[in-house]
């Protein structure tokens, strides 16, 4: 497999590895995935997370298995463990079935994990390319968990967008939602956005309705991790009540992501998975950077990872193919697409 | 003065004595007010909060100084610092120009602040009566922020709305919103939810729009920190995200506070000033439950208290007066109600 450095992914001495999102923005930390099933926790762990990225992990982590000589049959139980690892991002289950398309020997595994990096590097150039083409005057900005490098192999989706639009002169502000519970956006965006030096401020995801009242949103712009056939959208928890806020607001609303997160077995929202997590996230909050509790110790919680958007609330879609508004995702355009 | 022991407040030994709020759920500490500064600083540090008890809180700690022989002129320098300590709540300067309308001697400042100690009490059997009246069919409520025992003399606002209908078996279950950045949700009314074995759920702000599309919610109360003659009011920062979402949904949303809430100088809520807090808040939490800060360390951060929900938004207003639906409202039914 050829050497690559991606900024939260990397290949080198024989091991595929991970920038340890758990532990940014304060620490920068390695973590070698010597085994697939090491990738399995990494990914369970959110270590590595983004809908794009944990799809270009997972193949990685299979070819580098096939260079140390691992059978078809043990490539393919791997890719199952990996597969179960989440299961609301489709890009994981869209990486893996290219994987397992092959004849699962070591050449042709690493040659399709290295298509699959490409392409969601690829994809990244041309998805901020049509997102900021949106932009005419400078704007101000909102969005929600975390998009960029952290959550894909180039660019990022909808960040990827932002920085682009930002290099064009384009973004005048970003507020960023610390987006709650995992504080993707307080912990990741915010380390993404500083690297590139953009003007951002945080806040609190309850505050994004004050501003928006305020007019001080010209547009929102998000990930996804899962697209159904008509539009409707999953993406991180929050995302559908900023997309309320922004169509009561007269707010433009987009979702960024490439191609591999539409699920063409998937008709509408109605039919994606969302994965229900611990209630410790909800009761507190703990990561490297500490872990506290401030709820009471055994109360109950709702703690769902994510949420479905309808496509009546989105503006448009940003593919890497184009920019597909409303009307015409309801007028069957992914299925057109996708052809 | 006469002795008395709410929930979060009490009078004996001579002082006032509020329970530290910053240290609930796990921790119950009383802190003494041994002068008017000292609540000061409790109101100012959220040791106590909840805009009709931080009245009460000043009333009283003007009264325990009057008893210790304090000048007029002393109380009235103290009342001005009282009333300057936090600057939405009207509450606050309600109950301490109540003090400031008698001859400052101790036994009119002591009978002000037991007369406005005892009103606030009355004041929450009624509103928790005529809510609770709202409510004909067992229904599952979401709330924000707290606005019971810990923000009231008495019962509560909004929490004591739900404690006296889940008292008359018309509550399935409450939704509890967390209320970044300070957490009054998730350890505030979760422990007064825990005392009176009512069943709750804590979730993110931002989990409530999919609980609402999900038909989850019938029913939103909410406490107020200030109402504007329009109907508009100004409550936690989050309640005006909660406001669109319970309209884009169908779902009925109150408010629910004392006339002292009602400022009779402020037309609307374009007048109503919004406290700005620090940017600490925000980039982690602290407490006595800990501290941690998972953001950059400098990074820029947008943190205001409160926000304002239009009376568009609002399905009524729960007074002790009764229960003023919308159209009165807009009708100029709260200066009817005050003449």
């Amino acid at each position: 497999m050829k050497k690559f450095a991606a900024v939260a992914i990397r290949y080198q001495d024989q091991h595929v590895e991970i920038i340890d999102q758990r532990a940014l923005p304060d620490n920068q930390v390695w973590l070698a995935a010597k085994t697939p099933d090491d990738m399995v926790d990494y990914i369970a762990t959110l270590a590595v997370r983004g809908a794009p990225l944990i799809g270009v992990a997972a193949a990685l982590s299979l070819a580098s298995y096939a260079e140390t000589g691992a059978s078809a049959a043990d490539i393919r139980a791997a890719a199952q463990r990996l597969n179960d690892a989440r299961p609301t991002a489709v890009n994981l289950n869209w990486a893996i079935q290219k994987i397992l398309a092959t004849d699962l020997s070591r050449e042709a595994v690493v040659n399709a994990a290295e298509a699959i990096y490409d392409y969601e590097i690829d994809t990244c150039e041309k998805m901020a390319d049509h997102g900021a083409a949106l932009i005419t005057e400078p704007e101000t900005v909102l969005t929600h968990c975390n998009t960029g490098s952290l959550a894909t192999p180039g660019l990022g989706t909808a960040l990827g967008v932002i920085i682009r639009a930002h290099q064009q002169g384009k973004i005048k502000h970003v507020y960023v939602d610390e987006t709650r519970p995992l504080l993707q956006g307080g912990r990741l965006t915010t380390w993404e956005l500083d690297r590139y030096k953009i003007p951002y401020s945080l806040i609190c995801d309850n505050m994004a309705a004050s501003l928006m009242r305020a007019g001080k949103i010209d547009r929102v712009f998000v990930g996804s991790d899962r697209i159904a056939m008509n539009g409707d959208f999953a993406n991180k928890i929050g995302t559908y009540g900023v997309a309320v806020l922004a169509k009561e607001h007269g707010v433009k609303f987009h979702t960024v992501a490439p191609v591999s997160t539409v699920d063409q077995q998937c008709a509408n929202g109605d039919a994606i998975p969302i994965e229900q997590r611990k209630p410790e996230e909800v009761r507190g909050v703990n990561g490297s950077f500490g872990s506290v509790r401030w709820a009471p110790k055994e109360c109950e919680v709702y703690n769902p990872a994510f949420d479905v958007t309808p496509v009546d609330y989105v503006t448009s879609i940003v593919l890497e193919l184009g920019n597909v508004p409303r009307a015409d995702l309801k007028g069957g355009k992914l299925s057109e697409l996708l052809r």
